[in-house]
């Protein structure tokens, strides 16, 4: 394995962009991307989109003046952008391209007219439920089980709320107190709504290649593609857990790491329940004491290690396809130095991990966990 | 390179099945290819589907007993089915995996009430051009240009309608006349309803692998994918002949093959002026005579180079992500000399082609052309 490093990243602004097409907010993307990669062309892309249309990606990179070459549009839930990332990563590792172009695209504003609907293939879409649904239910039970109130729940919002005070393209700029986030209405019992992830419309991209001597590239140390196991064999841990705990350990393996060596992470938070269940699968804590983490300040910027200094999916915004990509940009920002007010000092190793939603009794659809090197 | 084969290929019924779920039809796709390919596990997929919702190709798999492994979805209009193969065969080899499965998915009568409608977001479809309008300029385009006669695009549909008939497995089993062809409906002049392909849902899979020593395995000499050019700069062909032209001459040339090598082909005929112009884009005959090449008896099954012995899209069907697999399916049983009553005598090297629909201004979004040898 000769490494990937990652050339060069961009993104639009985060958030509701009804006037912005989805070929526009990509066309920002790509071309901040391949001027920070300094380079005008690529050999082949890979675009992770949910619920873009066919010819989503043709349109956006015709825009870019990206044509000809092979051209793969990937699905994987709310992972489809770091499936894209994933799978360029391996095109350049395995030598099948010297140069590549992950995308992420995403306009949400036109696919939906309120939340995302129930998906009536699955069994719990065609019982009603949508992902704030089973992710309160998994919250529900998490409290439950582990005596954590609804102000720890809370915090995960307060905490990602001043990181994307500092990220002028993130979505809600807001500070927030915990008052505020219980305030809001409740979506799904204990979900208020300032817990859910909003709508929203965006692109991101990231230009791979070989390592090459440039100081300000990236290096993927590893990176890893899994789907669920059957979620009806699984009952010791909240619906999640595992599918991220299994593809992290593989990263981290196939890094030659250990969690202690993270420096900083950007991870899943759709929902405030989510960020606490992950920094339990991701090693950062036991399982029952993500949310005592979250309390004792250390995955806030200024602790130890930061979880989501960009805002995360609830400040920076989760617009589906796109939200991987911008996970890729902020690691590579934070790992070259050049993050700015939310600057993690000395990052030397980030991870960014997305978790696709389950369906039909499977614990994730897919989750990728990428380990990158500044 | 250590070579890519195909170990095993299964498929569905091909037709309107609406008491059939997407992950029913899936399957029986997979069950067959891994029974087939004398397996019962793969360590990776990936899936085509076109308008598939989120999570498709998990239910599907989950149904089929297929967890945990990487799982990753892509869309490719027409050639969803295609860029599967393309990238499973590309994972086998470059190494990432010993033993991947490709599956294609598409149920459209639950997708769409009538015809596919145009998109949007589309040059074409906001000015209320669906594909049958498209491919109709093509054909009037072509008339006008070369003298070719509507009994001659309607040949298409006739000699499709007999490969058919010997095809239990196809949408459309009955031979068709010229008169009823040409007698059909009109859908967009010159195209009758009878030389348009019409939705289907359907599922086909093929399981791949390094070469092993089992005689009924088939080769992949190669495989390409490519996205379209600005159609703008391009007027001297019509729409969709250049993408198929450079896709398929690259995959020549890494199969270090001429076209008269080849014995058989499955091609995009989606409408009945897309096989005579894929015809001369493949090499078969000069721009302007592909007709007088169907006129000749060359493509039809007795032929010398049998065109779609499967009844190509026409009709066995074109479930959208299906398709691509289902053409590979046909190859591998003509390859091996299990086709039954369509078997082309001696078939020693066959080729794959699909094209996916362009979208404003581009000559194709992507294309795929597969090298197979038995």
């Amino acid at each position: 394995m000769s490494g990937v490093a990652i050339w060069g990243v961009g993104t639009s602004r985060f958030g509701r962009q009804p006037d912005e097409s989805p070929a526009s907010l990509a066309w920002k993307a790509v071309l901040e991307a391949l001027a920070d990669a300094g380079t005008d062309s690529v050999d082949a892309v890979w675009v992770g989109t949910c619920f873009g249309a066919p010819g989503t990606a043709q349109r956006a990179l015709h825009a870019a003046g990206i044509t000809e070459v092979p051209i793969v549009t990937v699905e994987n839930a709310c992972a489809s952008g770091t499936t894209a990332l994933h799978e360029a990563s391996e095109a350049v590792r395995t030598g099948r391209y010297e140069r590549v172009l992950a995308l992420g695209i995403e306009h949400l504003t036109s696919t939906f007219a309120g939340a995302i609907e129930p998906e009536q293939g699955d069994t719990e879409g065609a019982s009603g439920m949508a992902l704030p649904s089973i992710y309160a239910m998994s919250a529900a039970r998490y409290v439950a089980e582990h005596g954590v109130t609804h102000e720890q729940l809370a915090a995960v919002a307060v905490k990602n709320s001043r990181h994307g005070a500092l990220n002028e393209r993130a979505m809600r700029r807001g500070e927030l107190t915990v008052e505020q986030v219980l305030g809001s209405r409740m979506v799904a019992d204990p979900l208020t709504l300032l817990q859910c992830c909003s709508l929203s419309d965006a692109a991101a991209a990231a230009v791979l290649g070989p390592p090459r001597d440039e100081p300000r590239d990236v290096r993927i140390r590893s990176s890893v593609l899994r789907s669920g196991a059957l979620w009806d064999q699984r009952t010791d841990h909240v619906w999640g857990y595992e599918i991220v705990r299994e593809t992290a350990s593989a990263a981290y393996e196939q890094a030659g790491i250990g969690v202690a060596d993270v420096d900083l992470f950007e991870v899943h938070d759709a929902f405030t329940i989510g960020e606490i269940v992950t920094t339990e699968a991701l090693g950062l804590a036991p399982e029952g004491e993500g949310a005592a983490l979250l309390d004792s300040g250390t995955t806030a910027l200024g602790g130890s290690t930061p979880v989501n200094p960009s805002g995360g999916l609830l400040a920076r915004g989760h617009p589906l396809g796109a939200t991987g990509l911008a996970q890729t940009a902020e690691i590579t920002w934070q790992l070259r130095g050049e993050a700015g007010p939310r600057q993690v000092e000395g990052a030397r190793i980030g991870v960014v991990e997305t978790m696709g939603g389950g369906v039909s009794g499977i614990d994730g659809n897919g989750a990728v966990v990428a380990v990158l090197e500044g």
